[in-house]
């Protein structure tokens, strides 16, 4: 129904390199929605292909990447963002002339960059992307068919980039449901640096700095709801995030900059006990979220 | 029930100074509770206070200091911390010798300093309270009987404190279901500016230095679940956290310091793109909050 609805043509086979939480999400997505006749999982984990089997979130895999992206009409690059690099790589001799790549990284830049060091040209079929959606629970057991339903999902196509790929990438997503919008790769890294990466570094270097702290021993017991919705995303995985940091490294160091002059201006009216200053600031950020964020729907 | 229980000697009258979310929801449980014959508001405005006979948080009010503590066995101070300095010297002249005064700011030493400000030396009838629990909201409206519950009140006695007060006070909040401990005030000051104030703060001016921002327009639009709930706190009240950062500035301008030097650490490691130091601190904060905070009960 969702097929025809988005006038979708229909593919014949899609692969999903890396069969994690966000790429065997829209792996169970795009079969439940019957938008491709087949969808397979590329990975090195088998045992972890398997459980994507039996779950029904892929119809089949391979660890042999050339048999993975054989003959595939899109390919969607599911991989944490430090192996976008050597992936790209690994599958370039093997693919069709027309087929359409996508990823779903939380850093658009240095994707778009891997891609073109690995074809020494920017295909005109690849589509940048990045979904707005996540859990702390990663990996393949996660997934679920309606994680990016109301989701925002971030396309980033460049100069070269094919109208028609654009639109196919589009569809897709939007058959799962999502809000599609395109954004320029530099300003999307900015953007996503100062609202999604500086939160979670801010609140894995609050947990590190008060683990075991000599001056305090274990405060985490007098903690509340506060701290822990604060924190909830200092659970988030390691390995995704430090490829994060390592991949859009300058404009998160800009912005966690940024964050300290802010902090400097505030430990002075601290300091200062300038109530005027300190009651302005806290009612203006209380309005602003409220304003923002509060009534929101869930994206 | 529950009165028997704590062997708790039922009181005759209780009287709650400033009937908000914390003052009204101690109030409305100990009326629930059946611990004392009548619990008596005080506050300026007195629609609010109608509201909080209304709406049974509390049996009566007045908006006369005199008439509203006089005779009261127990006095709980639920006034911003900016308000008790002149709150105590106002109620001072007419209280009861015996009366036990509590309360339930946020920052403990510069509670103690008012009341012994006020007095002349510090009443042995007196113990400071911090419930850890509240919300978003605030105001009587949104006071509930089992806002305490399972939920940690720290007390903070001195040197001066006698013990049958402490003992009192203690069995009121155990009555109310929360899980009671005691902690030196400045250690407590301490604690709470690392683990409450501190998040608070930064969340605050997160959202703040995010607001309209030059670079970067409206980007709230972008932000998902985990910006929400970094920002929750963000939500605050403004007055309460003025109050609470002026009263206990010395400690949480030395917790902003320890996390900028934080920062400056991690912006080191973002810029050197130092994938190993990374990993390793967002995998130490994810395991210490995976320990710590996760599946604790909602304290």
């Amino acid at each position: 129904m969702r097929w025809k609805q988005t006038k979708l043509k229909k593919l014949h086979k899609i692969t999903i390199i890396g069969v994690g939480l966000i790429g065997g999400s829209f792996a169970k997505g795009i079969k439940q929605a019957g938008l491709s006749d087949s969808v397979i999982g590329y990975a090195k984990n088998e045992a972890n292909l398997k459980l994507g089997v039996d779950l029904g979130v892929i119809d089949g895999y391979s660890t042999d990447m050339a048999e993975a992206v054989i003959d595939s009409d899109l390919i969607l690059l599911g991989v944490p963002l430090g192996a976008m690099q050597s992936v790209i790589k690994e599958m370039q001799p093997f693919l069709k002339a027309d087929v359409i790549i996508t990823d779903v990284g939380s850093a658009k830049v240095s994707v778009i960059e891997a891609v073109e060091a690995a074809f020494g040209y920017l295909p005109e079929n690849f589509v940048a992307g990045h979904p707005i959606a996540g859990k702390e629970k990663s990996g393949v057991s996660a997934a679920t068919a309606d994680l990016f339903v109301n989701h925002r999902v971030i396309l980033t196509p460049t100069q070269e980039t094919n109208p028609q790929a654009l639109e196919t990438v589009t569809n897709l997503w939007k058959a799962l449901d999502a809000s599609v919008m395109t954004m320029e790769p530099h300003y999307h890294d900015e953007v996503l640096a100062a609202t999604s990466h500086l939160p979670h570094l801010l609140a894995f270097s609050l947990v590190d700095m008060l683990n075991e702290h000599h001056d305090l021993g274990n405060v985490f017991q007098y903690t509340a709801g506060g701290f822990r919705d604060f924190t909830r995303i200092a659970s988030s995985d390691a390995v995704m995030w430090r490829d994060i940091s390592v991949s859009n490294s300058k404009a998160i160091a800009k912005w966690l900059k940024n964050y300290q002059q802010a902090l400097s201006e505030l430990i002075v009216k601290v300091e200062n006990q300038d109530s005027e200053a300190l009651y302005s600031l806290f009612e203006e950020a209380r309005l602003a979220r409220d304003k923002h964020i509060v009534n929101k729907a869930d994206l």
